[in-house]
C-alpha cells in the first residue's frame, strides 16, 4: 500500500493553499478509506477560506467530496439503504459525523445537532487521520457517518453535490411540506435555489415561482423547474409581492423559501403566502441575520416559520433517489460548471469566490 | 310568545351603553333563538368599545356567551358532537360563522378564515335579527355556526369562556404540538396563559413554567397547574433566558408560546427554547406589533414559529372535554370572579378594562 | 329557456335504460344546473345497474360528470379554489353533497362520511329536480357540492374521471403517505390502479410495481408510470411476494395498495413490505370482503393498513393539478377509449360490463 | 473489586434456575457496569422458560431491571436526557442495543428494528461479559443501549418495568395518536392493559373503556384510569360492541387497543370505532395469530390498523416523566405486588406463570 498522498492545505485565511503530503495508513475496524474522485467548492468553504469563521490551521477544507472505497474496516458491511459495502465501491457520504449516544441523537432522531457533532473539512491536517477534507486524494470516514453507494449511472458532476447542497435542499422542502398542487416561491436561485426549485417541481407543485436579481440564474432556474422566474432587480418589495400574487390564486403561495442569504427578504417572502402558509428560512448561514417581522401578521395569517439548517442522512438517501429519478428532466451536470487539479485550488477558489463559476471542482 | 327584549347598546366608541328594546321574532329554519344566560366580556369588547378597532354602531358586543335555546330552525337537530338538539338545551356556540362554499373552509378546512366569515358581537343592532351579540337578552345563532350542547356537571362561569379563550388556547397548543413529557414556557399569564398553563398541563407537559410580572398572576398560574412560576419584573432578557434554562435541562424548553401581548417577548422566548423548539405567537392581536429577530438563529436552531388566530369548531369540543375532565383539578369557576346585570355594563366595562376584575360576567 | 329535457332513465336492474323528457326549471339560489357535455361509466354503475346494490328506480345513474353551466344561483359565486365561476364555463364537481352541520363533518373534517350525504346517480328521476345522475342532457348540482372550473387545456376525456377515479387516488396516495424515494406497490391495474401508478410516479416514487394477470394491462401500466410490472397469472402467493422484494432491496416495499377488488391479495401485499410498511386497502368496495391476517406479522413489522374510501373535496382540486401537470407525461385521454351517445347507453353499458373497453362515455 | 458474583441460570426449558458464579470483570470503554436493584419477571421471560421461543442456554434470562452504576466505562458520559452520569446514579436503560449504521436506525429511525439488534437476558451466561440479564447480582450494559438515570422519588417497584411494559404503552398510545377529548377502548387488563389506561388517561382521554374476563382486573382498572369497565365474561360480540357504542356517542370510538393476547378480539374492536377510528394490535406477541377482517368495512369506514411492538429510546424518556407525573395519580407500586431472593427465582416463575402474582420482583 502507497505510504503518503497529497493534500492542498489551508495554513491561514487568505494565504494560498500548499501541496503537502501526510501518511496514509490502514484503516481502523471502523474507519473506511476513501480515494477522492471528486470535490466541490462550496460558499461555506470561501467563508472559511477568507477567515469569515474560524477554521482550525493548517487544515484541509472541502465537505462536497465523492470517492472509491480503497479500504473498508471490518465492522463496516453496509450502506444506509442496507446494501453491501466493498472495495472498488463509487460512494458518498453524509458531510457531517457523530457516535455514542446523545440527547439530540436518541431523542429527538437530530443526528446533525448531536453534541459534539463534526463536520468533514474543519479539522487539523496534522493530526491522524489527517484526510478529513475534500481537497486531498484521499478521505477517512469516521464512525458515524452515514454512507451510501452511488449508482454506475450517476456522473460524479451530478454526485459531488449531493451530501451537501441536495440533500439539505431536500430537508428544506420536506420541511416546509411542500405537496402536489401547491405553489412554491424560492427567493435567490444560487445552487441552493436551483435544487430546490427542482424538487418542489418534482414533487408534484403546481407553480414553481423563482426570485433573483442576476438574469442568468433566472435562465437557469427555468431549466432548473421554474415556471415562472421574477427579476427582482430594480423591484420594490411591494412589486414583488404583488408580482407574485398574481400568479397564486386567490389568495397568495402555500410556500415560500429564503435560500439568497439576505435577512431582508424574508418579511416579503412572509407577504406573498396565503393563510396558514408555510416559510422557511433555508439560507441565512451567517450570525446576526436580523430582521423586522409583524407578530401580529404571522399570528392573524397562521404563519408557519422555520429554520432548517443541514440535514438528515435519510435525506442523503432521498437527495440520491431524486437526482436519478430526474437526471433527464434537470441538467444537474451544468451546475458544476469548471474543474480544477488539487494543484489548480488557489485558482478555483478565486473563480468560485468572485462567481465566475457556478460551482468549482477539484479532480485530485 | 314575547314581542321585544332589551339589548345593551354600543352607540359610539366610549359612551354609555344604553338598554333598548328590539323585536324578537320566531326563528328561520337554519336558525336557533337562544335566551342569554350569561355573556362575559373579552379583552377584544374592550378594545371595540374604546374605538382600538372599527364595530359597526349601533351594536350589541360580546361573543363569549351561552345561553339555552328557546326556538330551534326545523333543520338544525344535532350538535357538533352529533348529540339531538332541543329547546330547553343549554347551549355554547362558535365565536364565528360562515355558511356557503369558501376556498378555505373546503380546501385547506380553515373556516374560521374562510371569505365572509362573521363573528358575533360585529352587527348593526338596528338589522333584522337584531340579536347577534352577548349582551342582551337573547342571542340568534346563525347558519354556519358549530353549537355544542353543555352538560349539567359545568357552571356558567366555567362554560362562558368556552367559544373564545378556552377553544383558542386548544387551538394554541395543538399547533404547539405539546405532548407528554415536554417542557412548555409560556410568557403572560392573564385569561389565555392561565387556560394555557392548564391545558399543557393537562396534556401530560413535564414542566409548565409560567412568567409574569404581576405576583397575583403568578399565584393564580399555579393554580392552574404551572409547576414553576417566573417574576419578570426587575428581570433583563438575560436573567428571564437564564431563569427557564436552568429548570429545562439539557438544553432548553421543547415549547414557549407568547400570551402576553407584547411583541419583544417574541425574541427573548425563542432564545429559552432547544434545538427543535416551537414558539407559537398567539396573543400579538394588535397591528404592528413589530419585533427584530436573528434570522441565522431560527436556522441553526431549527425553530418553528408559529402564529395562530381563533380556531376550529373541533377545537370547541375539546374545550368542553378538557373543562369537563379537569374541572377538579382548576379552579375555573374563580376566573370568572364578578357579575353584573344587562343595566350594570357601563361599571363592569370599566371593572374590566382597569384590570379591577380577572373576567367580568353579564347575567341579563 | 327550454322546457324539457332528455335521460337515460334506469327503471329496474337489468332492463334496458329508456328515454325520457323531464322538466328544466329556473335554478334556486344555491343551486348550478350544468349542461352535460360528457359522463363516463363507472364499475359502480354496473354494480348497480345489475342489482348487485340498491339504487332507487327509476332513476339516472351516472356520477362521473362534467358540464357547462347554464344557470347559476345567485348565492354562487365562486369555486374550491376561490375563482369566479360564470355561466358558460366548464366545470366538474365532487361527486357527493352535503350540507348543513354534521359530525363528521365539522370536527373530523371528513364532508364524505357526514350523515345524511349524498352522492350524484343515485336518486328517483321523478321527482324534483329530476336531474341529479350524468346519464342525460342536464344536471343540478345540488348545495354542498365542491365545484371546480376546468382550464381549458383539458379534454373532456381527460376531465371526466377527476371526480371519481383520479380524486379517489389522489385521497389513497395521500393515506400512503407516499413520498419521494418511496417504492410502491400497485395490486391491480385497473382505471384506479393506472391512476395509481401515475400518482405515484407523480409523487417522486423511486419504483411503482404494478401486479395484474391481464397482459394488456401491464403494457397500459407501464405507460402510467409502472417501472415494473409483474404478472401474477400462474404466479403462487410465495412467488409473488418474492419477485416485488427482489426489486426492494433491502428489506421491501415502503407501501403496498390494494385496487384490485380482492380480499386474497391483502395478506399477500402486507408480506411484500419492509417493517414500518403502509398498506391501503382501496378496491374493496364490495361488502364481506373478508381476508385472514396475521395480528403477529402486523405486531413485529409495524404495519399500517387502512381502509380508503372516497375522498376530501381537496383532492379533488389536486386531482386536476396533477393531471394538468403530467398530461404530457402520461396518455389520460387514452383511458376514455369509447363514446356513445345517450340513445347507445344499453350497448354502452354491455361494452363496460363485458370489459371490451376500458372507460366507455356517454355524450349526450 | 470482587471477582465473581452471582446469577440464576436457565440451562434448558421447564428445569430449575441453578446459581451459579461468573467472573466480573473491569469494563470496557463502551460498557457500563451496574449492581442490579430489582429485576421483575415479564410474560415473555415465561415463554421463553416453557421453552414457547427460542433463547440460548445456558443463559440468565430478565430484561426488565434496575440497578446502581458501579463502574463507568470512560466514553459514557451522558444519559438519554443529557444529564451527566456517574457511578452510584440509580439508572434505567432501554431492554435492546444496537450498534454501527443501519439501514433501520439511520434511514428510518427505528433503532428497535435494527438488522442485529440484541435484546437484554437473550444471550449465553458462559460468554464473556456473563451478565447480560436481570437475574443476577450484576449487568453489563452495552453499546448503544439507551440509559436514563432515575430521580430519587421513584421507587424501584415504579422503576423497574419502565423499561419494557410502560415504555412499550407510551409508544403505543403514540401510534394511537390518542389525545385529549378521544374515546378510548383498552381491550385486556393485564399489565400492558393497566399501563394503557393509565396512559391515555394523562393524555386527556375522555373515556377510556377497559374490557376484561378476570373481575380482579376491571377493579384495577379503575384504579389506573379506566372510567368504564365492561366484564366481558359471558358477553357475545355484539354485546361487547353494542356496550361500547352506548358510551360512545355519537358513533363509536376514536382508538381501540389490543393487549390481551387474542386475536379474536381484533374484529370485534374494529367495530366499536368510528369511521376514521384507529386501532392498535400490541398484544398478539405470539406467531400465527390469525384473524379474519372484512377488508371492506376498512374501506368503508376509513379505519386504520397497526401494529406496534417495542418501542424507540425516547418513548423511555417519556415512560420516565409519565410515570413521575402521575404517580400521585396511580398506584403504579401495587403492581409489583412480591419479591422473590435470587434464590427463589424458582418460586416467583412459578407464582408468575400462574397468575397468583400480577407482578413479580427479584431482589438479588
Amino acid at each position: 500500500m502507497i505510504k503518503t498522498a497529497r493534500a492542498a492545505v489551508y495554513d491561514a485565511p487568505n494565504e494560498p493553499f500548499v501541496i503537502r503530503e501526510f501518511p496514509v495508513r490502514d484503516v481502523k475496524d471502523d474507519e473506511v478509506l476513501v480515494k477522492v474522485t471528486m470535490s466541490t467548492i462550496c460558499r461555506s468553504d470561501i467563508h472559511s477560506y477568507k477567515g469569515h469563521r474560524p477554521n482550525p490551521c493548517p487544515g484541509i477544507l472541502g465537505h462536497e467530496i465523492i470517492g472509491i472505497i480503497e479500504q473498508l474496516g471490518s465492522s463496516i458491511t453496509l450502506d444506509l439503504r442496507g446494501d453491501t459495502l466493498q472495495c472498488g465501491d463509487r460512494i458518498t457520504w453524509t458531510e457531517f459525523f457523530h457516535s455514542g449516544e446523545s440527547y439530540y441523537t436518541d431523542v429527538h432522531d437530530m443526528p446533525q445537532k448531536a453534541e459534539g457533532v463534526r463536520k468533514y473539512g474543519h479539522d487539523l491536517a496534522d493530526e491522524d487521520p489527517h484526510f478529513l477534507g475534500g481537497f486531498a486524494e484521499y478521505c477517512y470516514i469516521q464512525p458515524g457517518t452515514g454512507i451510501l453507494k452511488l449508482p454506475d449511472g450517476i456522473s460524479d458532476e451530478e454526485a459531488t453535490p449531493l451530501n451537501c447542497g441536495v440533500a439539505t435542499m431536500i430537508s428544506v422542502i420536506e420541511a416546509s411540506k411542500v405537496s402536489a398542487g401547491d405553489t412554491v416561491v424560492i427567493q435567490g436561485l444560487g445552487l441552493l435555489g436551483l435544487y430546490g426549485c427542482a424538487i418542489a417541481r418534482f414533487r408534484g407543485a403546481k407553480h414553481v415561482i423563482g426570485l433573483d436579481a442576476v438574469p442568468d440564474r433566472l435562465v437557469m432556474a427555468r431549466k432548473f423547474g421554474a415556471d415562472h422566474t421574477i427579476d427582482i432587480s430594480g423591484l420594490t418589495a411591494e412589486q414583488q409581492i404583488a408580482a407574485v400574487r398574481e400568479i397564486c390564486s386567490p389568495d397568495g403561495a402555500d410556500v415560500a423559501i429564503e435560500v439568497c442569504g439576505v435577512a431582508a427578504a424574508v418579511p416579503i417572502g412572509i407577504k406573498m403566502l396565503r393563510v396558514g402558509g408555510r416559510y422557511t428560512i433555508a439560507g441565512l448561514v451567517n450570525p446576526n441575520a436580523n430582521m423586522t417581522l409583524d407578530g401580529n401578521e404571522l399570528l392573524r395569517r397562521w404563519i408557519t416559520l422555520r429554520g432548517i439548517h443541514n440535514y438528515h442522512p435519510r435525506h442523503l438517501v432521498e437527495a440520491l433517489d431524486f437526482v436519478m429519478a430526474s437526471r433527464d428532466q434537470f441538467p444537474f451536470g451544468e451546475i458544476v460548471d469548471s474543474k480544477f487539479s488539487l494543484e489548480q485550488l488557489n485558482e478555483a477558489f478565486q473563480r468560485a469566490g468572485d462567481n465566475s463559476v457556478l460551482r468549482a471542482a477539484i479532480v485530485p
